[in-house]
């Protein structure tokens, strides 16, 4: 294993959209959320230490999940990065850069969400270590990008030059365009294009990399964590950060960094990536039975019921009759039941309910 | 009040159909299934405490029942009849018509069972002591009669004689004939003659009326509790029952004594009764919004959802969005949901799920 390579697993999100399993106290990186015995995070840091040695996988979260990160993890706290408030993906990757070429300049990175679900893990390991190692050998800043299999209104997508690609390995071609959420007519377009890939939010680039586009493109935000230089990997760490990262802009990677970088290079590959953003994706993702029914949970048992996503908790009694195309979920004590195709009021369910009960549920 | 006047309330019933809610541990009586704040049981206490003392109100169950009874009523354990072991109606009446003679030759008795609902308390007030006073002067075997407003099958009907009634109150009419449950063709033929109304189950005689008619045709019955004179509200009591009841039959009071008695009567009233058999019926007796949902549980709130029965524990927050005519209940950890016409499918549910699980959930 090259002791060179590092991964820094973006943990810090917070989600109402799969409410109420996910929750401000527990989002969805943390949840078993598949019901395969394990979290997402757990998940995602199964297919880093694969790839780098384990004691280079760091996790960038909010300082509020620190204790739920050892306890999933079981790894100590020098390698859990705390913000201490939300400032979205490019601080968080200014700071864990910085600190990664304090421990080894020559590092060459993965930066990756946790609570994506990946279904070919073998090919995607195959993919990471070759778009690693373009990475330790060429200047660029290398994404992951998935051919899209129709035209998804809710991903960015990524449009890639034909003609310009990597020798070594011709999947990683120089990317043209970022293009955020389009409306469907233009997803549409970019489907049948075919240059077009969906941005699964996975970086690759060697630490110095980072370090330059950064400066390059983020100068205010780069110059934030390098006056912490002498602070990395000691006990003065926290409270540097503590102090720094509010004056940080709230700013993405993508919209900070990629959108301008010239440099910029997508692996585009197809092993099975889902960001798991609706329920709609999850239940794309789940096991379903011969009625077309998603159950997770010990104690269900259902009658003329199909095409349905059941999420109970363990032990949980649950006999569930005549539901079509449903979701059943519950969590904490709290019982959601919606029609899979309005899954995008949940949040509204949320708000009224805060609002209503003068309770935070989320 | 009159102190000859007793009352004994039938509280021995176990019931699956409203599973999740009602369970062996917890059967319907002792649930506030309406929501109101109070068990059936304890309501159907309070509408007897108008009539007669409380010291005179019994209330026959099974010993399992005593320590909840106590708790939901406050009453000495005298007036807690527990049967050992399950015997229908007839061995419960014998016993405790013989326990009341004991007490007071003179008693004049209502028994009723303990999980119906009565709309119109003051009526049936009025009606019931109509037919106590009636009860005290002839010696008659008095039943309650509802004017029926459908034909529902689920119900037993009881014809009258229009031509003999009582001068007193020409409510009271000489019964004809007892019906179980008749078939659909067969009840709405008896909605159409006019003269048949719906056994509430509800009695009312003199003690000594009573005992007569169980020599007449129980002999058997009568024998087994008539040997246990010298018991009666002494400390042998329980011990003399414990050892008698399982020698009893299992038989009704309808079809051990009522069918062949020739001084039967019945009072015909409509106090909005419903014997809460099935969801339907408890459905019409529930307060409705204007989305016609019936909603007992303090945290529940609805989208798109209609004609649907939800109940949830106390405290519970729910979310329901898109059904229309379901059943939606949680008792002990365990969650039902069915469409409202399928109701009958509940017991079958909870037989599948013992098998299943090789567990008792009834």
């Amino acid at each position: 294993m090259n002791s060179n390579y590092y991964a820094v697993i973006m943990a810090g999100g917070v989600g109402a959209r799969f409410w109420p399993m996910s929750r401000t106290s527990q989002p969805k990186q943390f949840i078993d959320i598949l019901g395969t015995g394990e979290s997402l995070l757990q998940q995602t840091f199964k297919r880093f230490e694969k790839i780098c040695p384990k004691e280079n996988i760091f996790i960038a979260t909010n300082s509020i999940y620190r204790e739920l990160i050892k306890e999933q993890l079981g790894i100590p706290d020098n390698q859990i990065l705390c913000e201490p408030i939300r400032r979205n993906t490019a601080p968080c990757i200014a700071y864990a850069n910085h600190k990664i070429m304090s421990k080894n300049p020559d590092a060459t990175v993965i930066v990756a969400p946790s609570d994506h679900v990946i279904v070919n893990s073998d090919l995607f390991h195959d993919v990471v270590l070759s778009a690693m190692d373009a990475a330790t050998k060429n200047e660029w800043l290398i994404t992951l990008g998935i051919r899209p299999s129709h035209p998804n209104t809710g991903y960015g997508y990524i449009q890639y030059d034909e003609n310009v690609m990597y020798a070594a390995d011709n999947r990683i071609k120089k990317v043209k365009t970022f293009t955020e959420k389009p409306e469907l007519e233009m997803a549409k377009s970019f489907l049948t294009s075919g240059d077009f890939l969906w941005n699964a939010g996975i970086f690759i680039w060697s630490a110095k990399s980072c370090a330059k586009a950064f400066r390059q493109f983020l100068p205010e935000v780069d110059e934030l964590f390098e006056e912490g230089k002498r602070f990395y990997n000691t006990p003065e760490e926290t409270a540097f950060i503590n102090e720094t990262y509010p004056k940080c802009r709230n700013i993405s990677i993508d919209y900070g960094v990629m959108e301008h970088a010239k440099n910029v290079y997508v692996l585009s590959s197809d092993f099975g990536w889902s960001d798991l953003g609706t329920w709609g994706s999850l239940y794309e993702h789940l096991p379903k039975n011969k009625h077309q029914n998603s159950i997770v949970g010990d104690n269900v048992m259902t009658y003329d019921t199909q095409n349905t996503i059941i999420h109970m908790p363990k032990g949980k009694l649950a006999v569930i009759q005549g539901l079509e195309d449903y979701i059943v979920a519950e969590d904490s004590g709290i019982l959601l039941i919606c029609k899979k195709s309005e899954e995008q009021k949940i949040r509204q369910f949320v708000t009224d309910v805060e609002v209503e009960k003068g309770e935070k549920f989320v």
